[in-house]
């Protein structure tokens, strides 16, 4: 496994993770109340510590981590300029797909990585106390009133849209690091090809699992 | 000492620290360089650390966060919409001087408490990694371009002019909190007036050190 599909992986997941902890403090400082204002500040403080661990390990691996991280700055920038949300509850659905999104990809590359740096992937991954905040605050908002489920379901479809195409955007640029992720087949090969398949299909799973547990499955 | 007091100085420190966790992760987030977005980051987790200890401090106390940090939040977001940075430096001259204030408060306090949260101050007090950065980067700044100095000067009298003006209208509207920092006087008393008077040329003094170790003193 080439080195430095593992350094794109670690500067792309470290970057996500530094912007989503400016995104959900930028959210947590507009929310309306003192305690949702204390909630994502905390959710905003665990992604800090996800981009202190990956960039600690980047620096392990030898690499620079600004120089890891750059070529992400744009893609991931670009997802978060189209997906600004418009009020609580989408920041707290953003934060959970999100998240999500970050941890699927965690797992289907967990299993390619040396050992240190599975051992920091997995560590990250059962970090998530704030899923069940979001689920329990989104259920309550559409129990309380069932017509915000439609629109948090078409909120979280934009959001899985968008990073997917900013991750397409990402996987022909960085050439490197799509082959990581699809096990090291020749690219362009129907090994290749067959993995994205089946990436985008456990991808697919994982957020119909989200979306239900949210209560916003159709 | 009254209980209330204490309530008041807690609640005023937790939503000072909550926000300044917001202002530098904002700042954090419109800085230049990923090094940068990561130091800042760092100072802002750190003040959302406070931030905890402080509200666990309050409900032990058997009071409600939220209602202590109330009475807070008009003053200490008119402080800090009135002193937005306009770049990075002005960003960590305004942390460091901020968390100055707030530590010489917390030394004032510190006194006058009980000893379990005497203790939680001292432990916050403890934790200034962020002074010696901010010390030099802007020595840093100002020794490859002098002229850089002359404004931040101005930038770090304007920060204390308004917090100085934030914190009378605190010290007229929060009498327990007023009586507490001043040592229990009578209120409008001469031992009232001249601990306030104390108070005050202990703050310049520190103000005074604080600029000196900038390299921004005249």
């Amino acid at each position: 496994m080439a080195v430095d599909g593992v350094t794109d992986l670690l500067g792309m997941l470290a970057y996500a993770s530094l912007v989503a902890f400016f995104r959900l403090s930028d959210d947590a400082s507009l929310a309306a109340s003192l305690p949702d204002k204390a909630d994502l500040g905390e959710m905003a403080v665990h992604q800090f510590g996800h981009f202190q661990l990956l960039r600690a390990r980047i620096s392990e691996l030898g690499s620079d981590p600004e120089q890891a991280m750059r070529p992400f700055v744009e893609p991931i920038d670009a997802f978060h300029a189209r997906t600004a949300p418009s009020d609580f509850l989408e920041s707290l659905v953003k934060a959970y797909v999100g998240d999500g999104i970050a941890a699927d990809f965690y797992r289907v590359a967990a299993d390619l990585l040396d050992e240190p740096t599975r051992g920091l992937v997995l560590t990250v991954l059962a970090d998530s106390g704030e899923a069940e905040f979001a689920i329990a605050r989104v259920r309550e908002a559409t129990a309380a009133e069932p017509a915000v489920a439609g629109r948090l379901a078409l909120w979280a479809r934009r959001l899985v849209g968008e990073a997917l195409s900013q991750a397409q955007r990402v996987a022909a640029e960085r050439e490197p690091l799509a082959r990581l992720l699809t096990g090291g087949g020749p690219e362009g090969s129907a090994s290749q090809l067959g993995e994205i398949g089946r990436m985008f299909a456990a991808l697919a799973d994982a957020q119909a699992q989200r979306m239900a547990a949210l209560g916003l499955a159709p």
